[in-house]
C-alpha cells in the first residue's frame, strides 16, 4: 500500500476550517484508492507567529521538506497587519516558498458552468475561459536585492526594491509554461514590460529563445497593461500565461475574479525537486473566520492538484475533481456562491457533501 | 483675447488622424469662447526616430516646455518594436514625463449610459462605473536607478530595475489624489504592495500621514492584487485611487477596459508648475493607421481636459464634453463602439459631427 507523508498547513482565518475538510477528503479518496497519507500539522503565518514568535519556524519548513507534499490553507489576518515586515504572516509565506524552492506557481482560472452566472462578465464572454497562469514565484522583485529604507542625495527618505531575473530563473519558468502549454491548448503567451524594463527585456528574450525548443506551442508575447485588459475583454484567447512573480500575483488574481467563483480555485506551487505547495488562492477571510461559512472547494481542488502534480495519483485526483462538479450539479454553495434556488451550505455540510460524491 | 500656445505631438500610428480633428474641435471652440490657440507641432516617438534620430529631440521638448499645453495623439508602432531601449519611441514618452516632470497622471474611467453594451461587464455591474485612476508617472520602477544588465555571483546574465520611492515623490501625489478625491466623491483608495515591497510599506506611511490633512476625505488601503480583483467584482466601490506608476499602468488599463470603450478615455498629466501633457489612454494601434477608422473621441476628450485642467477654461471643456455626448445620442459610433442601429462613421466624420455639435 502506497502511503504518503503530507504535511498540513492549516494557518490563519478560515485556514483551519477548510483544511480540515480538506483532509476528510484525502482520507476518504485514500481508503478507496488503496493509498494512504499520514499527517504532520505545523504552523505558519499568524498562528506560528502568536505561538513561535516567528511567522516561519525552523520545525515547519524541515518537516515540509521531509514530507511528499504540503497543503496549505491561508495566513493573514489584521491581529498582525501592523507588524514589522519580519513579523509579517505574509512573510512566513514568502520564507516557504523561497525555502521549499517552489519557483513555478499554477493558477488555472475556470469557468464552470455551473457557476457561470456567479462572474460579473457577460455570459458570453465568461463562457468557456479555461486558462492557467504559471507565475514565477521565488524571484523577481518579492526577492531581489537591494531592499530596504535609506536616504537619497538630498537626504529624503526612500523606500526601495530591486526587480531582478537571472537567466537559469526565466529558462526554468519558461520550462514550466511550455510543458503545462504542451499538455493544454498549445499557445503560451508571456506577459512583461519589455518596452520600459530591463528585466522584462531578459525575459522576453530568454523565452523567446526557448520557443524553438517546443515548435508545437505557438508562443506571443504581451505587455503586462494591455493583458489586464485583455483578460477583461476576451479573456478566452488566453490558454497559458507566464510571467514574473509581481505581474503574476497582479494578473492571476485578475483572471481568477472573471470566473467569479474565487472560493472555487486552487493553486500548485512547484520546484525542480521536493515537495509541492498546494494552496486555495483566496485568502485567510478573517471576516468569516471560524463561523463555519468558508467555502472549502478550492481548497479541496487543491488537494486534487497535489494528488495529481505531487504525487502522480491522477485517478485520485480525477474522484476528487468529479465530486466536486456532482456536489455543485446537485444544487449546494455556500455562501460565497448562493443564489436562488441553490442550497444554502456551511463550509463542514459542503465537506460532508463532496464526501458524499467521492 | 486670450491667446495660448498648445503643442501638437501627433506622433505614430493613428495619432496624426485623431490630433487633427482635435485641433479642429479646438479652433471652432475658441472661436466660440472668444480666446484663441497656436499651435506648433513638433515630432515625438517613432516619427521623431525616422525624422533626426532619436525618440524625443531636444528642440521638441523645449518648444513643449514654453507652451500652455501639450496634446499627444499616440506613440509607438512595429516597425522600431525591436529597437534597441534608447531607441524605442515608448523611451520617447517616458523622457518626455520626465523633462516636464509631470508626475500626477488622471486617467478617468466612465461608464456613459451611451456605452454601456460595449462592456464585457454585466450591464448592472457596469452601471455607474465613475472613477478616476491617479498614477504616480515621473518615478518608481519606470526612472529608478540602478538598472540595466549584467551578471550575478555565478556569472548568469542579470536584468535588473529598481522600485524606488521618496517621500517627496509621495507626497506630491498623494496631495494631487487627495485634491481630486475632494472634488469627486471624497473617497481615496490607495493601492500598494505594503505587505511585501518597501517602498510599498512607505508610500502607505507617507499617504497616511497625509489623511490628517484631509478629514473630508475617507482613505482606504487595497493591495494591488485585491485591487485588480475588485475592479471586477465591484468597480462602483471606487471613487479615486492613487498608486503609484507600474501598478498604476496595469490598474488604470484594467479600469478602462472595464468600460468597454477606451477609445474614448483621455488622460493629464500635470507637474507642479509649467504645460501638462493630454493624450487619449489608448495606443498608436497601427494596424488601423491612415484608414481614417480611429476613434478620434479620446483626443477630442483629452482636449475637454486640456482646457479644464491646464487653462482653467471649463467652459470651453464644457462645451467640447456636452459635444461628444451629443454626437453619441445621434448615435454616431466608429468601428470600435458600432453595434446594429448605430450609425458608422471614420475618423474624419466623427470629427465633423462633433463639430456640428459644438
Ligand atoms: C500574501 C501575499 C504575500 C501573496 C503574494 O503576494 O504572493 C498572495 O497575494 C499570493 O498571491 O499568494
Ligand atoms: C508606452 C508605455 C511606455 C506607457 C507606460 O507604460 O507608461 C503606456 O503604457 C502608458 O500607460 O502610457
Amino acid at each position: 500500500k502506497k502511503s504518503y507523508n503530507i504535511t498540513l498547513l492549516p494557518g490563519d482565518g478560515i485556514g483551519p476550517e477548510v483544511v480540515s475538510v480538506a483532509k476528510q477528503v484525502l482520507n476518504l479518496t485514500a481508503s478507496l484508492e488503496g493509498i494512504e497519507f499520514k499527517y504532520q500539522e505545523m504552523p505558519v503565518g499568524g498562528a506560528a507567529l502568536d505561538l513561535t514568535g516567528v511567522p516561519l519556524p525552523e520545525e515547519t519548513l524541515s518537516v515540509a521538506k521531509q514530507s511528499d507534499a504540503i497543503l496549505l490553507g491561508a495566513i493573514g489576518g489584521y491581529k498582525w497587519d501592523a507588524n514589522e515586515k519580519h513579523l509579517k504572516p505574509e512573510t512566513g509565506l514568502l520564507q516557504l516558498r523561497e525555502g521549499l524552492g517552489v519557483f513555478a506557481n499554477l493558477r488555472p482560472a475556470t469557468v464552470l458552468p455551473q457557476l457561470i452566472d456567479s462572474s460579473t462578465l457577460k455570459r458570453e464572454v465568461a463562457q468557456g475561459v479555461d486558462l492557467m497562469v504559471v507565475r514565477e514565484l521565488t524571484g523577481g522583485i518579492y526577492f531581489g536585492k537591494p531592499r530596504g529604507f535609506g536616504k537619497n542625495e538630498n537626504g529624503d527618505e526612500i523606500g526601495f526594491n530591486t526587480e531582478v531575473y537571472a537567466t537559469y530563473e526565466i529558462d526554468r519558468i519558461a520550462r514550466v509554461a511550455f510543458e503545462t502549454a504542451r499538455k493544454r491548448r498549445g499557445k503560451l503567451c508571456s506577459v512583461d514590460k519589455a518596452n520600459v524594463l530591463e528585466a522584462s527585456m531578459l525575459w522576453r528574450k530568454r523565452v523567446t529563445m526557448m520557443a524553438s525548443e517546443y515548435p508545437d506551442v505557438e508562443l506571443t508575447h504581451m505587455y503586462v497593461d494591455n493583458a489586464a485588459m485583455q483578460l477583461i475583454r476576451d479573456p478566452k484567447q488566453f490558454d497559458t500565461i507566464v510571467t514574473n512573480n509581481i505581474f503574476g500575483d497582479i494578473l492571476s488574481d485578475e483572471a481568477s475574479m472573471l470566473t467569479g467563483s474565487i472560493g472555487m480555485l486552487p493553486s500548485a506551487s512547484i520546484g525542480d525537486s521536493g515537495p509541492g505547495l498546494y494552496e486555495p488562492i483566496h485568502g485567510s477571510a478573517p471576516d468569516i473566520a471560524g463561523q463555519d461559512k468558508a467555502n472549502p472547494l478550492a481548497t479541496v481542488l487543491s488537494v486534487a492538484m497535489l494528488l495529481k502534480y505531487g504525487l502522480q495519483e491522477e485517478a485520485a485526483a480525477k474522484r476528487i475533481e468529479n465530486a466536486v462538479l456532482e456536489t455543485l450539479d446537485k444544487g449546494f454553495r455556500t455562501g460565497d456562491l448562493f443564489s436562488t434556488g441553490m442550497k444554502l451550505v456551511g463550509c463542514k455540510e459542503m465537506g460532508e457533501q463532496v464526501l458524499k460524491s467521492i
